[in-house]
């Protein structure tokens, strides 16, 4: 078997949180940075107050406060470079110089991978399809010592998994990390793309002493290129985070921007009814390819309400096998045929991963190749797939 | 004396490194921006690659190679988001769980927060007009234990002070490293502010084993907001300072912008040659206003060849007692009179400051306005610097 180089074109992109570039917003966006950089660019080209842009704080608090009924405020908030930089400032804040941290696994692997790189040690409680469980983590808080530094969760379509924490769950995971003051991190990254049914309600509607640290971005609903998160806590964590801002502020320019978008009443809402469309139908495109290709194979799959992501899972096939350094699928790309990038699902377990999963991500490509994607990830894994049911 | 809230047209501000925004390129960037966000936004709005916008990293290595004779690598540069991440990704990947850093001082002092702020100790070690001090850095070496991680300084310009080091000095500092085994770590940040006479050549002329690190950026050439800067160093550097880009990489929208306004040869130089006129003419407004002042008095201060900073020696007086907790100077702000921000000089020691100085930014303000602060300063200080030569 010979590699052969594939072009671009040839190559199906199923592996990272791309956005969909179809619903890039170019037209807003000129017209934004056009207004930005003529009528405010002594604010837009200047150091920005390390905090954020107040306005967009405001905007951003104003929105939650609306869509969840709480009572959240702007001075609780700090806009960061992507909600990469905010787990990396909260890891520095609450785990230095090293300690353990729960997560609750399959979770987001860059997350793990920021913990890991600033010293803290993973210890993985499992989700189900109804989220977190409590009784798990209290598990483990007990059993720990000294405590764990926090709990990382993603209650809202769960990375990879799709998984929607029950409100149930979500009360009683507040309660437990209020018992044992230990504080939740909540990746809030794909809150705003879920496409059926109501959002549960938030934690923070659980939480009465500030235990719950929210932290979220745009790169999902706008584009990752803008780089602009939040982190949202109680003013003693804030404070510990501040050191660890070391980029001295996140860019004004990308602040307006997002602002520019944003501000009006409604903006927001509509901006995100347009985004979850698309979304949506590029996950009914690959789930009905996966129902076509994968069916009475043994295979299995989730059916997301929202996000990226389908989490499939082949049973007894080692998928971490199935791939080469850089994620690209073995036995596609040959022959004429497209190569498939895709991540196996070890990438999102802090320790020893259930086996037989992998991710694929319908984010990016565009309905077509979608299509042709799971036609060319069938045709490789459905060897390995008779071969493992023998 | 009551203290009277100012507006902020009646404060003027010499403390923090504000670039000037009379020479912000509102019309180049609004330019830039519709381009990329009209022509180039699948790349704009989508992650980058970690290390950086692959034809800005050629861009500057280019610059460097023509500028200074050199013969650096585009695979060696990183984009980072401002110099101050550029330096928290270094002190995070040798400097770690802790260790010594040699500054020399008086030196950047937010940088030295950043290294604090990531368990560093710091040693200072006296720079002198000449620049750094190779042999006391060098005792520093002999006599510390286990080994300081690095040597942070600024060849350049230095800030506070404006000194440039001599070549002389740059080479036997080149060699100290080298004889030791420890890294430099150049920030680069005013070098292409210098005005007056040719900048010196640049440390990595005398390195031939990957012992110098540079951090630099855009900040102050074309505004702080941009956040894109630069770090060059080893490979086997590079890749321990990759896990802490934690931001997932600076965004490729701001990367673009840079790019594009830069992108043709000869475009930079001619950008430069603007600032440095705009930035002498000030620095110009603000010695002539201090000799005015502050003549025959006792006072002395430098008069840089670039950056942004005059130096102002107080003798015997205690600076830091002369300041609010906003920086705001005593004594200024009142009647009527306008409020001057300043920096006392204790800011820019790691240990022990030398007494007697504050830094004043001519960057900022219009001419005008650097003529009435320095007017308002001499009142302020005058008073404290007779009572200090009593």
């Amino acid at each position: 078997m010979t590699t052969v180089k594939t072009s671009e074109e040839n190559v199906i992109m199923m592996g990272g949180g791309k956005a969909s570039p179809d619903v890039f917003p170019g037209a807003e966006l000129t017209a934004a940075a056009t207004y930005i950089f003529q009528e405010k660019i002594a604010e837009a080209l200047q150091y920005g107050p390390r905090p954020g842009y107040d306005p967009l704080r405001q905007r951003l608090v104003d929105e939650w406060n609306r869509q969840d009924g709480l009572d959240l405020k702007a001075e609780d908030t700090r806009i960061v470079t992507g909600a990469k930089q905010g787990l990396d400032m909260v890891v520095r804040a609450l785990c230095s110089p090293g300690g353990c941290v729960i997560v609750c696994e399959p979770t987001y692997g860059t997350g793990m991978e920021i913990f890991r790189a600033n010293g803290a040690q993973l210890i993985g409680v499992p989700n189900d399809e109804y989220g977190v469980d409590p009784d798990g983590i209290e598990r483990a808080l007990r059993a720990v010592s000294p405590r764990p530094k926090f709990i990382f969760c993603m209650n809202d379509l769960n990375n990879p998994t799709g998984s929607i924490c029950s409100e149930e769950r979500r009360e009683k995971l507040v309660g437990i990390a209020e018992r044992y003051g230990v504080p939740i991190v909540q990746d809030m990254t794909y809150r705003w793309l879920q496409f059926e049914g109501r959002p549960a309600r938030p934690l923070q509607q659980f939480d009465r002493r500030g235990n719950v640290i929210t932290v979220g971005t745009f790169s999902k609903i706008l584009g990752p290129g803008m780089r602009v998160g939040w982190v949202h806590a109680r003013k003693d964590i804030l404070d510990r985070m501040a050191p660890f801002k070391s980029d001295g502020g996140t860019s004004p320019i990308n602040q307006m921007l997002v602002y520019e978008l944003f501000k009006n009443d409604g903006s927001l809402e509509l901006f995100l009814e347009v985004r979850r469309r698309t979304y949506r139908r590029k996950r009914d495109v690959m789930l009905e390819a996966l129902a076509e290709e994968f069916k009475g194979t043994g295979a299995q799959w989730n059916k997301p309400k929202g996000g990226y992501y389908v989490w499939l899972y082949l049973p007894g096939v080692d998928t971490d096998g199935l791939v080469d350094g850089t994620h690209a699928l073995k036995g596609t790309g040959q022959a004429g045929g497209p190569q498939v990038i895709v991540i196996p699902g070890s990438h999102f377990y802090a320790g020893e991963p259930q086996r037989g999963f992998i991710r694929l991500a319908y984010s990016f490509e565009a309905e077509q190749r979608i299509r042709t994607g799971i036609r060319a990830v069938a045709s490789a894994l459905l060897p390995a797939l008779r071969r493992a049911s023998k």
